[in-house]
């Protein structure tokens, strides 16, 4: 069972980030938004969260416990319904909500359809992982591709009649995308593309008639290195002149991975060119494909972040309902046949997931909302509006996931014995969780990107910048809220100056990397915990009592057990000791006598 | 590959515990102990670790992907090799370490076995499952069973002829045993049994001719609650009365679950009496079943502990493996082709992961010798001695788990997307190490132990004996070690006063424990890591160069990256806000408007 969390999502699009905002984006997108009103948006949450609960949620469990499986001539049949509900999915129109209305999408803002995805994710992850990557290629074509190219994929793939992948790894080629080895040699108005990918997400399976592949692979005589890898659109079956299917593309998908979790998802290693050479169209130009890919990776690392807040809110919602039918033991000061969930320590695992689900989705909706106004501002403003969005994705990406898998952990042993039993469903979402802090670049990765571009390039000027306006928003907070906060403030603002007397020590930088993000990631969910407070308690007419208790008291567990780690961090940070980086790696072994 | 760790053993055994202490408590449980040199245990070791990576360690991941599986019939055959293997285990007398002479055993102390016992464990803990069900049934009967009882069934047991199992969990009572309804009526000079029993670890298994099943049970007109329950022998097959084998028990293995991990060994639902009744033998009086358990959950508790080191070393040495050959980018400041490993980040997960283990080996071996002394000493020590082990139970039981599947999940990481494909193995230990933060008392059980009975009983005595004897063993070490104990040392003592202040509010006590528990659990692990260095430093003269150097920079990590936590779960106790209790669990639920 799944209950879109509705109530929250409206309260953060209202009242954090204001629905004005919300619809000034649409019409700076081009949308005539006489049309679009509160009501409407509210609408779309609505009926996606009836979609989410009713047709993907409850196939969710059956799809991981019977995967996705592969014959011998390498067909893909993903799990039972997968292939109903990606069709209802299409018809009902939830496959256009985020293109551009020229190739048939709704263009929504990437705060109303966060929202919707997180609903996604939350009911069936791994089913949710097939739009999710259309929609990274659908950014790419949108950004990057030929107007012909637009033309041909576009309308296909918004429609969901085809669906999108992105082929990156090879297995020398994961982290390091430098070391690409695939071949594509030009061939009149095409290339001919050779080598093998492997993890490729819905690289090969049974619910779209279509595939299309966005390659990177080397042209003869590129340049070594990064500077040398292009951007082919590789079609699984080719199209004919006037845009039909034609013959199958020399592709072939050899196997697909046995994996610890999405295991409804295909995860496909597919083969080019054993035939000959499988045919691909260049998008750009040569030798740019990687740029072309990291202009998609904010999209892409921010919705991984937004899986992390779906999985664990899942993982939440099962628990709650687990802890208060099951009864064992009398909790403390309670009457006989209490459930666990008054047990306080259950009541503690429940009130932290809680409350730093909250803060986490108040956080990746600010962040969807910062990438929306940068993706529509004015050029004048672009620069600090693009840093402020550039700055939070690496927490959004590096922070939630890693708490997305402390939460499924959290979820799990509070049922006991139970969790740990696959017929439970609670041990899923630990699985399913675990993949979130490693794909789209591991936390490190997110670290790295945090350190160096975000922090040290600009002498710390984007992360003050992130500072002064969290600051700003405390000043107008209760005592109560604000007085953690400070302390909180003062503690990021000694680490960031640590750090940046550090700027020429880029190992002891790359070492405190994930200290830094994590100890961004619970001050940004301070932030928001105490947003949410404050705006409840200022809105408190218009919201049910409950609700704005539930947000205070949110806000104070948050300071008392969240907030904490930010202190902690600083500790490490600013303890400047080398010890980690003196460990001789050959001091790692084991010795037997 | 499995290396067994034990250089480090040695080494604790040796310096931190000290040899003459392990001799002298041989000597004191009726061992002859002239024969008995350090050479000869060493010699243990050596071959306990030669049998865990040849024969264990090379069956733990082909049993997972295999599990055990179950016929119609409810036959479970064990994954190819276990039985084999088990066969080799017995003949090499392995089966026999721990138990009484008088009964076949070797009668080795705990440190020692404790230290055998994490070999078989990290070579794979499935199988290993099996023979520390066995010991803890050898334990029990050796304290609580009638001499005939013991007779007939320990020199079986001690052998490896037959298995033991415990079968205390029912589908209403888990954690809560008050709740057990199997059913025992007497009949003559035995019992028959009837009701479920789930959770049964290797309750059926084609390893062994025998199993001897020991059942709670509840006679009629028992008391309600935990004083009506009563403690039976229940064999598999029954005996004739020459000891041989009889026809089978009325017994059926239903089903076998599906687990999250440890999926070699078999866990078993088990009905009893379908057919009239099993046949069952009271031990010790009826009633006192609970207490004969209790007697036992210290050693059970602790051997959980030791699951927990031994699986974060494996999946310890697998990351170290891997980030040792994969070549991923080039770390900063080194050379093309530099493996994974020099990495900052690489480097910081697994040194932490490093210190941490080495400090949880440190204070396993150093509970599993206060459980010697206390077990072994004269009367008029007792108290002081049993208090001493009794409070480390838990905290090795609950921060050594807890830190267990954080272990697993960065020896995950470090394998990048390989780390989520199962043929790699780091998943396995993943989803190994989740039931040991839930079985034989969950994370939370441990803490509420160790909050009330161990902290708030005796007004904090026993806390501080353990502190006293930190700080009398900090004076003596360097000053960059012995400070920043110091201020753990305040921090603790501040959060004992907290928590004493709020010895009427239950509730609050409740809600902390598991936070008074890790603050401990980092605690001792510092106290273990200075310890450790202070010793290295002090034998250099005895000790290879790098491991002493190792032993330094462990102790320096450890107080850079884990210590601070102690700092910060002061700061959460010490709060004394309210902010879970006060959460209703109405507000838990998520709404869809």
């Amino acid at each position: 069972m799944y209950t879109p969390p509705i109530q929250d999502q409206k309260f953060v699009l209202e009242y954090l980030i204001g629905f004005d905002s919300i619809v000034q984006q649409l019409s700076m997108n081009g949308q005539n938004t006489e049309e679009i009103d509160k009501d409407l948006i509210w609408s779309i949450l609505d009926e996606a969260g009836k979609f989410a609960s009713t047709v993907l949620a409850p196939i969710n469990h059956t799809g991981d416990q019977q995967n996705s499986t592969i014959t011998e001539e390498g067909y893909v049949r993903t799990p039972d319904g997968f292939k109903e509900a990606y069709r209802a999915m299409c018809e009902a129109g939830w496959t256009t909500l985020e293109a551009k209305s020229e190739w048939g999408g709704q263009q929504m803002p990437m705060s109303v359809s966060a929202a919707v995805c997180e609903m996604w994710h939350s009911a069936n992850m791994s089913f949710a992982l097939c739009h999710l990557l259309s929609q990274g290629q659908i950014y790419a074509l949108q950004k990057s591709a030929s107007q012909e190219q637009k033309e041909t994929y576009l309308p296909n793939l918004v429609s969901g009649k085809w669906t999108g992948t992105m082929n990156l790894t090879e297995p020398q080629a994961g982290t390091d995308l430098s070391k690409i080895r695939t071949k594509a040699v030009r061939e009149g108005d095409h290339y001919k593309i050779s080598g093998q990918k492997i993890y490729i997400t819905y690289g090969e399976h049974d619910m779209a008639e279509n595939i299309i592949h966005l390659v990177l692979a080397r042209t003869p005589n590129a340049p070594e290195g990064i500077q040398g890898i292009s951007l082919f659109i590789v079609p699984k079956i080719l199209l004919k002149n006037d845009g039909g299917l034609d013959k199958p593309n020399d592709i072939r998908c050899i196997s697909i991975e046995k994996k610890l979790g999405i295991k409804g998802s295909p995860t496909a290693v597919l083969q080019y060119g054993d035939n000959g050479g499988a045919i691909g169209y260049l998008v750009g130009e040569e030798n740019k494909g990687l740029e072309i890919m990291f202009g998609m990776m904010n999209h892409a690392r921010f919705s991984v972040g937004l899986q992390g807040l779906a999985i664990a809110e899942r993982a939440y919602q099962k628990a709650v309902l687990y802890a208060e039918t099951r009864v064992q033991g009398i909790p403390i000061a309670a009457e006989k046949g209490t459930p666990i969930n008054q047990h306080p320590d259950v009541l503690r695992l429940l009130s932290i997931m809680r409350s730093e689900i909250d803060a986490m989705r108040a956080l990746i909706f600010t962040g969807a909302n910062a990438m929306d106004i940068a993706d529509n501002c004015a050029k004048e403003v672009f620069e600090n509006e693009q840093k402020r969005a550039s700055v939070l994705i690496p927490i959004i990406k590096g922070w939630i996931t890693e708490l997305s898998v402390l939460h499924c952990s959290s979820g799990l042993q509070i049922h006991g014995g139970m969790g740990f039993i696959e017929e439970t469903g609670a041990a899923q979402y630990f699985r399913d969780s675990r993949i979130l802090p490693i794909y789209e670049g591991t936390t490190a990765i997110q670290a790295n990107d945090l350190m160096f571009r975000k922090t040290i390039r600009d002498e710390g000027q984007t992360i003050r910048f992130l500072i002064e306006e969290i600051e700003k928003e405390m000043e107008v907070v209760d005592d109560n809220f604000s007085k953690p906060m400070s302390n909180a403030i003062a503690d990021v603002i000694s680490t960031l100056e640590t750090l940046l007397s550090k700027a020429n020590d880029s190992r002891y930088l790359a070492a405190n990397g994930v200290n830094w993000l994590m100890q961004l990631g619970y001050f940004c969910g301070g932030w928001m915990a105490v947003k949410s407070a404050d705006r409840a308690i200022k809105n408190a007419t218009r919201l049910p009592d409950d609700f704005v208790k539930s947000k205070i008291i949110c806000a104070e567990i948050y300071l008392q057990h969240s907030l904490p780690h930010v202190r902690t961090y600083s500790n490490v940070i600013n303890h400047e000791d080398n010890s980690i980086l003196n460990m001789d790696v050959n001091w790692l072994h084991r010795r037997t006598a």
